[in-house]
């Protein structure tokens, strides 16, 4: 059974018990590119309380990087190594999990930010943004060359997705043995400024249902995102608290690493999805409506 | 267990038992653009012996009417109305299950003999070879005006495949209440003349994914195909064989509608795949090589 937030001292006693603060991003700090009411209020009284604070984005389309530039646009302070993505954990996941040897390659179907984070592990690709790949013209196996050094397929959102890519990463994928198949996340849709759209975890459905193979997820709720963050920041899991708003990524993500968590009801979870007989089986330990609502604590009365 | 033929005789008692032979097409007459070896003549035996033909394929990119000029450059003697489609078992599902009225319109995701059957069965339609629907550019949905009078969607294979199109699939999946969810078949993967890509049922993955609801699949396996078969065709179940090459469409469609089946191992299945401890649990009646060994009849010695 959930808490309720709701009286300023509920508020006082969460900023007391836990020193790291980890965030989902959309759905939780914005809305597409609507800053959410409150959001940057409630970080300033965070880092003012020298809280440790870190950005958990399964939004693989832009690198830590680019990413940053969106936080300085709404005007949330945050830093890059304090911001972890599905794309960045992917790219550390073929660098340090599977040590993909220097000569090997990977087959890329996502877009700038995954490239980069890829790039930025040293990793060599094929794919991705190539203008040769990003075509509506027919594919042919007849013009294909199967590039035997390509060992993985790396798959995230991906807005140019077409027959080409997908023709092209699943003949790795069944063709080169032991081809390994990552996804930056499973999201199923995507919440864009004007309402959801399919997500990453449908961009690699078609290479789910033609190989016939599940890929490894980097992305929340699975460990390998947590593993990222552990190791570029210290913090106690039990006085770190995972905020989101999806409850089969963001809250299971903080339960599958022994975090608390708190469910924030400005994205795509609805009050609905948590009580009543239909009510999800993953409950959070925590509720509230808005990240907003920790304003609430300049009204805690003084003892 | 599977009869494995063998000697002229089991050939000759096949074609004394039975009356009508639907016949899948890829992987049973041709791999791709090539005719295999044989069936010209065996076909030619069925017609000299005043057999009932029927050719029942799930590739859904060709109508009936185009699907004739593959058997006529293949020199195979069929015709317009012993041809069965998934595209046309989709429109006719419309038609006549569903009986969607004319006011309504189908979202399609497919080519241009799935264009072409609806339009034979007076469905209006949005999407499919559209050109503005078939494009890399960038999707927004502030751009996207939902059209109320969509009720069904319908996906089969589309090699034009991009994130407009399933942008606007997923849009009228989600948001028009009762929206019918069609694909004309789920076979993962479709081969092409030089290999393996990805088939029909990859292309709706994403649909499925991101609406959280599976199809209604109007091609084999499924009965709605042997429906549209029976609607024009007459036949007796007990005397009638299918022959096809893969054990989870054809053999299963025959055995959904008490056929007879036949498998034949010029297509997707080998002979791993029906022996041994890792056999598939649909298991035909029958086996042969290839469609051409019918022509061991003749070596049948005088009574």
């Amino acid at each position: 059974m959930s808490i309720h937030l709701s009286t300023p001292e509920d508020y006082k006693a969460l900023l007391d018990k836990f020193e790291t603060w980890i965030f989902d991003c959309d759905g939780v700090l914005w809305r597409g590119d609507e800053l959410i009411d409150g959001v940057v209020e409630v970080l300033h009284i965070l880092r003012c309380l020298k809280k440790q604070v870190v950005f958990v984005t399964n939004n693989a389309t832009k690198s830590r990087k680019s990413y940053k530039t969106k936080f300085d646009q709404l005007g949330i302070e945050a830093h890059v190594d304090e911001i972890f993505g599905s794309a960045y954990a992917s790219a550390v996941y073929l660098s340090s999990v599977i040590k993909l040897p220097k000569t090997k390659k990977v087959y890329v179907i996502g877009m700038g930010g995954l490239e980069e984070e890829l790039r930025d592990e040293g990793i060599s690709y094929l794919g991705g943004t190539n203008p040769a790949d990003n075509t509506l013209e027919p594919f042919s196996l007849a013009n294909f060359t199967l590039d035997p050094d390509v060992a993985a397929v790396v798959c995230g959102l991906d807005t140019q997705i077409n027959y080409t890519k997908l023709s092209k990463a699943f003949q790795y994928l069944s063709r080169n043995p032991g081809c390994h198949f990552i996804a930056t996340n499973e999201d199923s849709t995507y919440p864009s400024a004007d309402g959801l759209l399919p997500g990453a975890g449908s961009i690699s459905a078609p290479l789910r249902c033609a190989a016939g193979r599940d890929p490894i997820c980097t992305g929340k709720p699975s460990n390998t995102m947590l593993d990222c963050v552990k190791a570029k920041i210290n913090f106690d899991a039990e006085r770190t608290i995972m905020i989101g708003d999806r409850l089969n990524t963001d809250i299971l993500f903080g339960q599958n690493g022994g975090l608390s968590t708190l469910l924030v009801l400005t994205g795509i979870t609805e009050e609905a999805d948590i009580t009543g007989p239909y009510a999800s089986p993953i409950v959070p330990d925590f509720v509230t409506q808005a990240l907003g609502d920790f304003r609430a604590v300049d009204k805690v009365k003084a003892p």
